[in-house]
Formats: structure tokens, C-alpha cells, sequence
């Protein structure tokens, strides 16, 4: 099918599934979930084959998109995240006031691309397509070309089990644009790169009617280490930091690409050796190795940058360590090298803020500190809460919650809209728009307001 | 004071401006409430010389000013606005689940751009400042050049209640752009023309950091009249859309330009005569009357339209009827002409559907029918859903109330975006994104998570 084709399918089933009830939403996305598993050795076989993603992290990726599938479902067959708004009538107030009511309603048609780094969770049964189904939107989805195997079997899951027209996968880059400009989508969610993202931000922004586009495009995830909690547990953090960065080849979006410490001989020893023993493993597709190639290259060619471990291997694990002068005078440090790569900017105390207000907007920073650092540290941790979504504490970015409180998102470049979420329940919330009804007759009303 | 000055305060001053807790910062409202009503006379008398609105009505919008500045204030004070979510940890699990806790926080500091029609409900202390510097946002207005003297003292009344650089107020375009530019400045109110509209959305996209902007553009607020309706009190309808046509001048967003019915001849005697006799008024400035004059116009010089009532003067009240053909054949006549001007599209029934699907988005719809009229029109309804925020029921559009259940909002290009409101409490949440808490300690998290 073709993106005019499935933009408009999607556009005239919106007309019946926009009115279907929570409980029949909770259904559909219940029936994704069980045709999910019951094919879930293809589906793990096809994205094992397509990405080089291990098994047994495909099959908890499996788990972690049927749980989401489940968790929307629970959400919409509560029904409470609708925000029903009821102001009664006055008819002795002068003017008369009137009845007024009002929720959230699904926004149209939604266009979602699926990212490469997450070929179940984030891709075409994902947590776009779950939320925006959750919603009341039909979805197209665009299928990422590094697993149109795997695609393709998700969306079979899919379209088995909510009505015709209500989901649709179309494949190829210019389709996708052409998606985005159809005039029965009206938001678009996107996972990957930040030059993608900004070429459907602008298709979305020279429609005839702009219409909301969600792209999650990247971040480098500072980590901020203090003075007290290096000193009590500098090669711990190393340890757990060595870990987070290596974990997935380093293909995560929250994988942490930044560390901000202003004492740390006993830590960066201990990182290097880490990180210099860590064994290379194939990255998802050609291309994002070669990336991840460039990028090491381009850190170890940067004046100023000293290259501290480099694993001999295309996609090997790497580790830079500078000076915060340095990063201070050159932007490109804060650009994102997707892969298991690194880098330590040693930053005396006195350039700790300014390196935290130079940062650009991040899905996560991380904060390591006793309960004294963190106590004679307010105004980094104030500075760091406007930069990121998601702030963790003694821990590390990597490993994203589906909850009710998780945020994943954050001020741009992280997303095109740093007000959004786009995992765990505060996802629906980007598919809606609320609808007031003004003396409306009961039989008229959505259910919810009556 | 200049953009690039007020905006640097601005954003200097959202460091401490952020952590007021609600009580304070309803204090702060109440006092910029009671600074208004103390100086009100002034500001009253002000603004009539200014903009030509009869002093009882500017009396009305003041108190629509402070009763805004008083409810956002009881909406902060009771706090449960901030949407706070919190999951506790499970260590057991395997991986261990962290706390996370995440609510609604302040953006940044704010642009706000004051409209012409509303001096004071819609301007400098109107309900953009007032939902800003609730959610915990800096200010900083351009004001509107109508009505500057307005204006400044407004300005004074909020400057003496907020703590020094929460509020600034700035003029000219050029300075108003730049402001929209400024890197402090993390979103913009705007309420004004479409052209106007555009040019702060394409400076703010243009920006490295593309911020939102929420302008509210303009809307004919299509009235639809369904036969049972019409046979029952088409007269009675015809007597209350002359006085929503005409009221203030026509010069309110929520005017209703556009009327579509199917069977009309007593209806139209009965609106022809009582829109021919309209007394004019003046209006708010010499361009907005020359706009409106070259609106009515250029209507009148339409072809297959046909001019039913023109009061002679400027400003006077215009009447006019063309056929659904015409209508859907010429898409200028979905433009706004703002004042006391309506065109009537006499539509046949199988025509109905169409001109509703054709409709550009808008911040109501209004449709009056009998019981009959709707169950037998729910496919109307229903499309008609999709292009508006408000829909009123055997009513009109103008009048708008301030409340929690009202939405002033609606799809491209009724404003930039149809997911927000800026009228009532849901306002707040334009000047917020949300942020969250990963094993926080308790004495780092905000009071609202602890």
C-alpha cells in the first residue's frame, strides 16, 4: 500500500474508531499483544537475523512491547486519562452561564516511524502505535528498512486484530514524507536521527495545516559526578558507567556519551581499563557502524581531545577525556556518537555550571552525589532540570521504565517537543486534543461526559 | 527596556521564579488582581480612549481580567494541577525497579504577544500572563501599539506585585521578534491575525532551538441551522445571531462569520432586516475598519454571492447569502473578515456533509436542531467535532466562559496549536513540560513528589 492510499484508509477509519470505548480499545490492543507472542519465535527469529540484536535481548524486548500494549490497555479501560471537565449550568447568573464540558479527544490519523535500535518496542507495534491506538487514532506506520522482515510480521499482528483501516504499514523514505503531507494525518511520531527528524518536522511545519510532530532524535546523556561520591565510590561508577555505555553496543537512546567530573585519577583508571577489555560486538546495520567509526575518528582527531581507550574493532568501545575549556569552545563535542563510546571532561569546580548551561537538551542527565554533594549543589541540579527530561540520581540513564511516571523526552535537540513523552502512560497525551461541548443534549454526548 | 534585556532578566529571574511554591504564587495573582482594581478607573478610562469600546464593557473585561488573574491563582494554590505521578521502587525485581516521580514543571521564561480586540482579558495582565506566571514562567509582553498607555499601566500593576524581572513589557514589531528569538524565551502566547501568527512561528522555528508557540489566528465560527430547528424558531435564531454578529462591533474571535442552512426564507427576511438595522460604531482602530471594509468588499464583489444588508458606513453591519456551490467552488470565502459581517451558505441537504468536510479548523461550531435534528445529523456533528474546540449547542459562539471545562482553541488555523486552550485553567498547561525524578533523595525532590 502506499502512503495516499493508507493515509486516507486510515483518515475514513477514523470516523468509527475515533467513538469506540475504552473497553473495546483495551481489546484491540490486548489481541496485538497475545498475536505477538503467539508468533514471537518468528518475530524474535526475523529481528535476530535483521539487526544482530541477541536473542535473549529480543525476547525481553518482546515482553517489553506486549507489556506496553497491556499497560495502554489497563489506561484506556480506566478511562480517567480523558480529563472529563463538567461545569454546570447557571440560568440565574447574569448572563446566563451554560453547561460546559469538556476531555480529551483523539487528534486524527497519526503517522509513526519506527526507529532501528529497538525493532519491537520502538518500531511497529511499539509505544507510538500503542498510545496512539490507546488514543482513538488509526496509525501508518513506516517501516524502518534495517527490519522489514520483522515489520512486516508486527503488522500482521496488528491488522489482525483492530478493524480494517485502522492500521497500515508503508515502506521507503519518500513515502514517508508523503505519509506526513497527506492531509488525513494529523500527528506524527518519530524515532531516530536528528536529520530525519528535521526533514518531517519540516514537511509537517509546510503543510497547508501544520499538524504536532514528536521526534525523539538523540542525546548524549551527561553524567555528573561530585566531588564526595567520587571519592567514596569512584571505581564503582566506573564500573556500573562501563557498563552503561557498552550495554547494546551503546544503541540506546539514554546511552551515556558525556561525563562531567572535576577529580577522578582512582575512576578514569579504572574506566579505561573497562572500557579498554570490553569485547566488540556487530552493531545494527552497516551504516550506523560506519557512523560510530566517523564519530571515534572525529573525537580522536579533535585538538584538545586525548583518546584514553579504543578498542580495535569497527564498532569496539571508546573513551576521550578533555579539558572543560576545550568543550566549552567546541560545539561538535556535544554531538551524539551513537555507540559505545565516551567522553570525560574533567571540569574544575569553578566551570561546573557553565559546562551544565552550555548543555543542550538531553532525554537524561545523571547526577552522582552523596547526600552533601547534592545538598551544596542545588543550582547544578536546577540548571540540570531544564535541560533534560528524565534526571537519575545514583544510577544510570540506561533502562527505560514503562510507567505511569516515566518521562522520555526532553527540551530540543533531545525531541522536537520537550513537552511530550514518549514512553509509559504520559504518551496518549500527545495523540489529543480536547473537545468542549456547550449545552449539548445528553444523547448527544461522548459517554464520558454525560 | 529592549527584548534582548528583558528576556536575559526574564530568564534570570526564572531560577528562583520556578521554585515559588503555589501559595505564593497565588499571592503574587491576587495582588496583580487587587493592583488592577485599584488603579481600575484609570485603566479603564485608558483603554476607551484608546481602542473606542464603551466604558461598560471595558468595565466587564476588567473584572473577566481579575476574576482570571484570581482563578489561576486558586488553581495553584490548590496545586493538584502539576499532574504528580510517582512509582515506587521495587528492588526485588530483577532488574530492580527505581523511583520514579514526575509532574508538570515550568518551561522557561515566556513571550507574550497582547491582542488588539481585548485590551485588557486578551493584553499585557490578560489570560496568557496570567496562566504563565501561574505555572511557575517569566514573563515578558509586547505589548499591542492600540493601546499602549493601556498597557503600561497594566504593566505597573502586575511589575509592583511579582518579584523583580518575573514581568517586563516591551514594544514595536521588531523588538517583538527579536523577543520570540531571545534564548531565554522558551515559548509564546499570541493572540492576533494570521499573518502576524505566522511570522512568530517562523521565527521561533527558525530558532537553533525551536520553541512552541501557541497563537490563536483567527476563526469564522460556522453556525449551522438544521430544519427542525429552522421550522421551529428560525426567527428566534435569526434575532440571536444578528446580536452575535454584531456585538462589540463584531470585533470578538469567536464572531460568527459563516452560517450554513438548508431551507431558510423567514430566517433570512428576519436577519436582513435586523442586521440592515444595526446602529454602527466605531471600531478599535483605523486599520481594523479599513481591513473590514475591504473584507465586506471584496465579498460583495464575489461572484454567485449575493449582498443582502450593508449598513452605510464603515464599520456598519454587512449581510450576505451565496449557494453551497460557490462556497466550495471559492476558497476565499472561508476567510475572516473581522467585524459585524455574516454570510449565509444556503446548502441542500446532500450538500451538508461536504461544506462541514471543507471547513477549516476553528475555535467553535455552532449548530442548532431539535433533538430529531441531531440524532438524524450525527454524522455532521461528528465532522464537525474534528474542526473546532468548542462546540455550541441552540446557542452562539461569542461569549466565552472562563472556567475549567471551557477550551479557546482549536485546529490550524484557528490557532498554531489545536491541542492547547487559552481561555480557563487548562491554559496553564501550555507553560509546562514534564519532568521526572530517578531515585531521587527526598530532600532534592520538589515539595509536590516528596
Amino acid at each position: 500500500m502506499n502512503a495516499v492510499e493508507a493515509a486516507a484508509r486510515a483518515g475514513e477509519a477514523f470516523a468509527t474508531y475515533r467513538h469506540e470505548s475504552g473497553k473495546t480499545k483495551a481489546l484491540f490492543l490486548r489481541r496485538i499483544a497475545e498475536n505477538l507472542e503467539a508468533n514471537g519465535e518468528a518475530i524474535v527469529a526475523a529481528a535476530n537475523e535483521e539487526t544482530s540484536l541477541p536473542l535473549p535481548r529480543l525476547h525481553s524486548e518482546l515482553g517489553r512491547t506486549t507489556g506496553q500494549l497491556r499497560l495502554f490497555a489497563e489506561l484506556v479501560e480506566d478511562g480517567s486519562w480523558v480529563d472529563a471537565r463538567i461545569d454546570r449550568a447557571n440560568p440565574n447568573r447574569k448572563p446566563p452561564k451554560p453547561d460546559l464540558r469538556s476531555m480529551l479527544r483523539p487528534i486524527g490519523a497519526v503517522a509513526v516511524f519506527g526507529a532501528s535500535n529497538f525493532p519491537l518496542a520502538f518500531s511497529v507495534a511499539g509505544g507510538d502505535t500503542a498510545s496512539a491506538l490507546a488514543a482513538g487514532c488509526p496509525v501508518v506506520v513506516k517501516a524502518h528498512p534495517a527490519h522489514l522482515r520483522t515489520s512486516a510480521l508486527a503488522a500482521a499482528a496488528i491488522a489482525s486484530a483492530v478493524p480494517e483501516g485502522v492500521f497500515a504499514m508503508i515502506e521507503g523514505v519518500e513515502e514517508g514524507i508523503a505519509l506526513v503531507q497527506q492531509p488525513a494525518i494529523k500527528a506524527v511520531g518519530f524515532t531516530g536521527s536528528r536529520r530525519g527528524g528535521q526533514a518531517i518536522m519540516d514537511a509537517a511545519a509546510k503543510r497547508p495545516d501544520p499538524i504536532p510532530v514528536y521526534a525523539e532524535m538523540g542525546s548524549i546523556n551527561p553524567v555528573f559526578i561530585l566531588p564526595g561520591a567520587m571519592r567514596e565510590r569512584g571505581a564503582t561508577i566506573a564500573t556500573g558507567l562501563q557498563a552503561s555505555v557498552t550495554v547494546g553496543v551503546g544503541q540506546f537512546c539514554t546511552n551515556p556519551g558525556l561525563v562531567v567530573t572535576s577529580s577522578h585519577s582512582a575512576f578514569i583508571d579504572e574506566l579505561q581499563q573497562r572500557i579498554a577489555a570490553t569485547t566488540p560486538a556487530p552493531m545494527l546495520t552497516p551504516g550506523i557502524c560506519d557512523a560510530y567509526r566517523a564519530g571515534v575518528e572525529r573525537l580522536a582527531a579533535t585538538r584538545g581531545v586525548r583518546t584514553l581507550a579504543r578498542v580495535d574493532a569497527a564498532s569496539g568501545a571508546a573513551l576521550f577525556t578533555t579539558d572543560a575549556r576545550t568543550f566549552l569552545g567546541d560545539e561538535t563535542l556535544m554531538d551524539e556518537v551513537f555507540g559505545p563510546s565516551t567522553i570525560v571532561v574533567e571540569c574544575e569546580p569553578s566551570s561546573l555550571l557553565g559546562v551544565a548551561r552550555r548543555l543542550e537538551g538531553q532525554l537524561t542527565v545523571t547526577i552522582h552525589g552523596t547526600d552533601d554533594d547534592l545538598v551544596a549543589h542545588r543550582e547544578l541540579i536546577d540548571i540540570l532540570e531544564t535541560k533534560a527530561g528524565r534526571i537519575v540520581f545514583n544510577g544510570f540513564p540506561t533502562g527505560v521504565e514503562v510507567s505511569d511516571a516515566i518521562v522520555h523526552g526532553g527540551p530540543w535537540p533531545a525531541t522536537s517537543d520537550g513537552r511530550s513523552s514518549s514512553v509509559g502512560t504520559r504518551a496518549i497525551e500527545r495523540w489529543v486534543r480536547a473537545v468542549c461541548w456547550q449545552d449539548c443534549p445528553e444523547a448527544i454526548l461522548p459517554e464520558e461526559l454525560r
